[in-house]
């Protein structure tokens, strides 16, 4: 009721990742099989396999940015065929019952998604999910997308987790003409969340404290770059955000943000996964009627929607292709920021384990 | 160019409020001579005497809950006539020319609303505003409110701080029938809170730490009472709240309500003044959308809104009328959170100074 397929696999949180073999579930009557042939590193990745978000089943494949072609169908599945250009992201499974699965919500359902990787498999008792750094994977059809053909495919890859998690809260927000948009963070996320709120018409501008980013933060599509560790111009700039989409990777001070936003502004934050210790502002939200929120990554019609809105206008992810003996050395760069902005691995490399 | 009138004024931080005289100004063309004889004592009038929100300008009259009748109309007022009965609330003045004015937003004036008492007084050089603990005062028209008349006018008076502060929240997040909405603190702005949300028709839980509070919860239209220190009846209610307005005074932990909170639920203080310093739990407001959000009184329009809707519902707060010989007295018991809910002075007993 297996077969099995090459990987890349995080053995304990401390090792290099390896080559390994694993085991996919056949095909049930809903299933895509997929070959993989791109998957995009994500920081997330790196979290997850150094135990950052807690204890791991180990041997652990990562990857949730996954493009390839179908290559097997079960007898029930309507909405893929052998040969298509495909993609899977974050979630691969949700109850499909609950209110939000009913409202295509499935990234906020109350039962919890099933993850792509690192999760109990309800499929394949006994094993957890593993993820898109190997050459096959199984998924249910309702989380397999189509991938426009105009778009290079390794590209694509990142915006199944990049891509949505930025694109869902732009528009969840309104972002669009006569809108003024900060992106604080230009790297994997924030690179992606300023081309998709300049195609949506807004006046983006880049919040970044490295005056490197601004020549490439402009070429992504900001209208305009701000510095914050310039008192003077975020001074200038107070008041000025109707949304500012924070990709910030911790724990930070966001009462400069807060600052900075407009008159019923909001601060979304889809960077930081942890407690934010910092003091809050309290009277500069009250006083103008501020918000805080956050977003978690797209339900799947959003997903569908999104890549499609990338066809439209061209847009894929800034990424270096890489062979799989460079995922140990990718992560290293990942951490110190040493990517502009996202790897991306041919898996057609990896090695026989 | 002015006249004197009697009030009970604070003298610096620590003393007792006494009685003094003041000067108000002689009547502008738009300006509304006002006899007071009600004013609310609200617990911002303590923090400000107290310098607890910075120095203070003395001596101070406190008071932003003004009830009286119209006493005398500038030759350009069209609004209100001699022998109305009116209302002033906590803001007196605003720039009305900003976008916020323009939007009958004055509460959120982009030059700064001038508040009722404590501010440098545009209209009379060298003297700042002086509140409602007086037995008259002088007030643009614009900003001077129509008081029902099947309402008793004591108990209207915290209508014009506790009132809109909650009423202006509970429209804005769009609070009535198939919502739930938490009410967190039940003193002078929760029991407002709990009467008007229940007056929009939605269910209404009073979230306090006080088994004492939960039959007068009731009374005021509390359709259940959570005790927030019930660990279980805390799980129990996790994730049911579309909304929760919370009155809570100072510095407090969100987390808690955070996650009483349903899927794009809203945290909204209108209470803490304070940084808040606790860690604050992101992933619990990214992983479901939620947001935390604040709100500052209430325009004016919104304001004769609150009190016809006021009017209509027969609301009014819970009140114990004193004399002005007790202020002293009823500040220590405000502090100690010995009132249900609101003390008003009788300003016909403010002595001679």
């Amino acid at each position: 009721m297996t077969f099995t397929t090459r990987a890349i696999a995080a053995q304990n949180t401390s090792d290099d990742l390896a080559a390994i073999t694993i085991e996919r579930r056949d095909l049930l009557e809903h299933d895509v099989r997929i070959d993989i042939e791109f998957a995009g590193i994500c920081h997330s990745d790196i979290h997850s396999v150094k135990g950052d978000w807690g204890p791991q089943h180990f041997p652990l494949v990562p990857g949730h940015e996954i493009v390839g072609h179908v290559a097997e169908v079960g007898a029930g599945v309507t909405t893929h065929s052998v040969g298509d250009l495909v993609g899977v992201g974050v979630i691969v499974k949700s109850c499909g019952e609950c209110e939000k699965c009913l409202n295509n919500l499935e990234n906020y359902c109350d039962k919890g998604a099933l993850l792509t990787f690192g999760s109990p498999d309800p499929d394949l008792p006994g094993h957890i999910t593993q993820g898109g750094y190997s050459q096959s994977i199984v998924i249910t059809e309702k989380f397999v997308l189509r991938i426009p053909k105009n778009l290079d495919p390794a590209a694509v890859a990142p915006l199944l987790c990049a891509g949505i998690t930025t694109y869902s809260p732009l528009k969840h927000w309104g972002v669009g003409p006569g809108m003024t948009v900060g992106i604080a963070g230009i790297g994997g996320l924030g690179h992606m969340a300023v081309k998709f709120a300049h195609a949506l018409g807004a006046h983006v501008v880049a919040l970044t404290t490295s005056d490197e980013k601004v020549a490439v933060a402009k070429r992504l599509g900001a209208d305009e770059v701000l510095i914050t560790r310039d008192a003077d111009a975020m001074k200038a700039w107070r008041g000025k955000f109707d949304v500012i989409l924070s990709t910030l990777p911790g724990d930070h001070d966001m009462n400069p943000f807060i600052e900075l936003l407009a008159f019923e502004g909001t601060y979304v934050i889809v960077g930081a996964i942890n407690d934010m210790t910092y003091p809050l502002d309290l009277p500069a939200i009250i006083s103008r009627r501020k918000s805080i929120s956050g977003s978690n990554i797209g339900g799947l019609k959003e997903t569908q929607e999104m890549l499609d809105f990338a066809s439209e206008h061209g847009i894929t992810a800034d990424i270096e292709l890489i062979n799989a003996d460079y995922v140990n050395e990718a992560y290293k760069r990942v951490v110190a920021g040493d990517i502009q902005f996202r790897f991306v691995i041919d898996t057609a490399t990896i090695p026989a384990a």
